[in-house]
This record gives C-alpha cells, sequence and structure tokens, in this order.
C-alpha cells in the first residue's frame, strides 16, 4: 500500500526544486525502469504492479495494486511501474572526442530527443547550460527511452566550460559556413542554441567556427515563393552529428 | 461576439470527423495564422484579438475579445488569433523528384516535424497511408510552424500507389544497407514506417532497396556496454533527408 506521505513525496518530485533537495527523480514504465535498474544508477524504491518485475529482485520492490500506481503516477496512463532513483554524480568530461553542448535548450521533448541522439552516435558528454531543461525532467526521461543511462550529462556555467577547453568550438548560426564543405576536425565541441533565440551573445564569443545546414538551391517549392527558417534544434541536431560521424 | 453554436462548431474541428464532414480545419497563434492567409489555403473566417491583423483585411475577420477567443481556443495559453479554414484539394503527386512516404505514422509531434522536413529540403510531396495521423491535427499544424503550406501533403493507399510507381522505393529498415554507402539516384521514394512497427509487411514486399542509418562503431560507450536500438521516426527522416541532398 502507498501512504499519503510516500504519494506526497513522489509528486514533489515532478519539481526539479525538490529533485535538487532529495537527490532523486521518477522514472515510469517498465522499459524505462528496467533500463535504470541496469545501469549504474542506483534505485532508491521500485513500485510495480508486476509481482516478479525482472531486474529488481531484492531491491526495495513494493508490488502495488493499479489503483496504487495511479495515485503516484504523473502519467495519464500509467505504465505497470514507478522507480525512484537516486541522481548520479556526472563523470568529468573527457576531451579526447566530439563533445555536444547545450545553450539553454528549454522544451523537455527535444532535450530528450538530443539525448537520444547522443547515444546513438556515441557522443558520452552532454554538457547544457544552467537554464537548460532538467534532464532528470519526466518528459525529458521519458522521451530519451532510456538514453539517459548510456550519457553523461553534466550542467555547468558553459561560459566558464567553452573558455578553459583547448577543444575547437563549433557554434550553428542560420549564416555559418556550410556543413558539407566544412572539414571537420577528429574532436572539438558543437554548441546547439535556444529553440527560439538561437546560441547567446556571451557564448557566441567564445566561439571559433559558425556553421550551418546549407538549404538546397531547389528547396523553394512550387507551391510558395518562401520556404521554412529554421529547422527544429533536435532534427538539426541530428543532421550536424550526422556529418560529424559518417564516414 | 462569439455564440454557442459557433463555439461548438469551432470546438468540433479538433476531431478529424468533423473537419472531413465540414471540409475545414483551425489553425492558432498570429503566426501560422498569417502564413496560411499568406498560401493558396483559403480562410473561411478568421476571429482575431488584434483589431489590425496584417494580411486580414476585408477577409470575414472578427475582432474577439480575449475572453471569447478563451472559449473557442484549444490551447492553454491562446495567441491572439485563430483561423478557421478550407481543407485544400491536395495537388497530383509528379514523379520527377524524391517522395517522402509514411506508412502509419501516429504521433502529430512526429508528422509536424516531418512537413518541416519536408519543407526544409524541398521534398514537394508527402505521400500519407491513410491510418497516418492527420495532417490538419492540431497538434500537427502546430508542429509544422508554417510548412503546412509548403509542402503538398496527399492521403492515399499506399499499396496502390507503391504499386503503380516506376520510381524505385527505398524502405528504411533496422538491417538496411547503410545510406552512407548506398549510391542514391536522382529521384525515388524513401518510406518511413510507424514508431513502434516500422514499415508493414504490405509495404516491404513493395520495396526495392532497404536502407538504414549504419551504427557508429564506437557509438557503445564507456558507460554502458548496451547503446540505444533506434532514433526516433523523425530524426531518422532528418538524417535521411540530408543524406538524399547533400551534395
Amino acid at each position: 500500500m502507498v501512504v499519503k506521505s510516500q504519494i506526497k513525496f513522489i509528486k514533489s518530485l515532478q519539481q526539479k526544486k525538490y529533485r535538487n533537495q532529495y537527490g532523486m527523480f521518477i522514472a515510469e514504465g517498465v522499459k524505462t525502469v528496467q533500463e535504470l535498474l541496469n545501469s549504474r544508477i542506483e534505485p532508491h524504491k521500485i513500485f510495480s504492479t508486476i509481482p516478479d518485475l525482472p531486474l529488481a529482485e531484492g531491491r526495495l520492490v513494493e508490488t502495488i495494486s493499479e489503483t496504487d500506481l495511479k495515485k503516484i503516477s504523473s502519467l495519464k496512463n500509467p505504465n505497470k511501474v514507478l522507480g525512484i532513483f537516486k541522481i548520479p554524480q556526472p563523470y568529468k568530461v573527457d576531451q579526447d572526442d566530439w563533445i555536444l553542448a547545450l545553450d539553454d535548450v528549454r522544451d523537455p521533448g527535444n532535450l530528450g530527443t538530443v539525448i537520444r541522439l547522443c547515444d546513438w552516435f556515441g557522443i558520452q558528454h552532454l554538457v547544457c547550460s544552467k537554464n537548460t531543461v532538467d534532464c532528470f525532467n519526466p518528459k525529458v526521461l521519458q522521451a530519451t527511452m532510456g538514453s539517459i543511462t548510456r550519457v553523461n550529462i553534466v550542467y555547468t556555467d558553459l561560459v566558464e566550460f567553452l573558455t578553459k577547453t583547448g577543444l575547437p568550438v563549433y557554434g550553428t548560426f542560420m549564416d555559418g559556413d556550410g556543413i558539407y564543405s566544412t572539414e571537420l576536425p577528429k574532436k572539438g565541441i558543437l554548441v546547439m542554441g535556444n529553440e527560439s533565440n538561437g546560441i547567446s551573445n556571451k557564448i557566441e564569443n567564445l566561439v571559433d567556427s559558425r556553421v550551418s545546414i546549407p538549404q538546397p538551391a531547389f528547396r523553394t517549392g512550387r507551391y510558395s515563393s518562401q520556404a521554412t527558417e529554421s529547422l527544429n534544434v533536435a532534427t538539426a541536431t541530428a543532421i550536424f552529428l550526422n556529418e560529424i560521424r559518417r564516414p
């Protein structure tokens, strides 16, 4: 049975303030919880409507009813399992490969998609400005599809980080040099900006190379004399990481 | 003033059934409504809290209060304007360039992002299976950021369409040939599958070439022995279209 104080505690973890205060976060759904149980991230408590949840043996699992799960879940349609996990300490960021940096990305779906892209493309370190949406936000976690266990995510002062690095810094701008004709080094930092404002002025000052995805010359269709101004930050990240990693 | 029957009519357009019955759809927000007013899509009626909405002169505009806008809007935070537009007749699909086809893509955000990608990469025709989410769904419209006015979207029997085409059909599969080493022709059809199940069997039978995005060999990070199994359909589409269009 789930008691009132537990409900209050679990619900509070939907807010960043309480996640930081308790050093814990919640994850929902069989697949996500199992990926977390199978990682270095430490479980605090698991509530499951499945009596023998694989990987969870002896790990503070409590079997609860569907009704009780509804009381603690943040989902409209709760998915069998809710886990409370300890926020892991990030690793030190090595500078021996490409690193992705985010300058105030605010949309949880975008951050989740970007984390999944880092996992796919083997980008081990994702460095986020302090105003980037929290990666332990339930909506981010849901969008990462478990990739959060395989990417080292660090929140830091991005100005300080970029000032200290010895790596070349690539910033993405509408008027940057075309990425298809840019020779990319073996390692560097790729900075993606905020959804509305792009890269901020203080970060722009620290960028060594301005890059962009060129608009195909034939892209203005017959149905309009205009065309879209920009790509969503997650799809633009997909294209830049593809260019960095393609043979 | 907005009367009760109007509220009922406008709210009904949030459902596909009524959009098809009336041949109309709703769009919200200054930017989206203005992009629609600036396109071939015909307005039926515009409700605006801005007295002199640019581009809307003499086009059945009614200035309403914020309170009235709240009554007809489907958004938590209504954004000044709501327009009712007539669903346009799709154009005939020419077969002289790359065409994107979707086999039952269900998530509105994914379809919206894919439409925006078609706009960016100059893909003029998007052919959707009948079970693909409706492009006039308010969530899709919001995600397209106006690109819906610049891409010809056709819902059709995809089996019939692919049977009749003379173009080579490329289908995306986990076990397909690597896209980086595949020589792509000047024109063809790229098929993307459903979020959970990928391309259906009946469409798979019509595919000439199976392609995939190769997983970088070094992508298994030091933080886990596993790695993500797949990319989201919208980010995968971004990468495939980039490969098709890059010089």
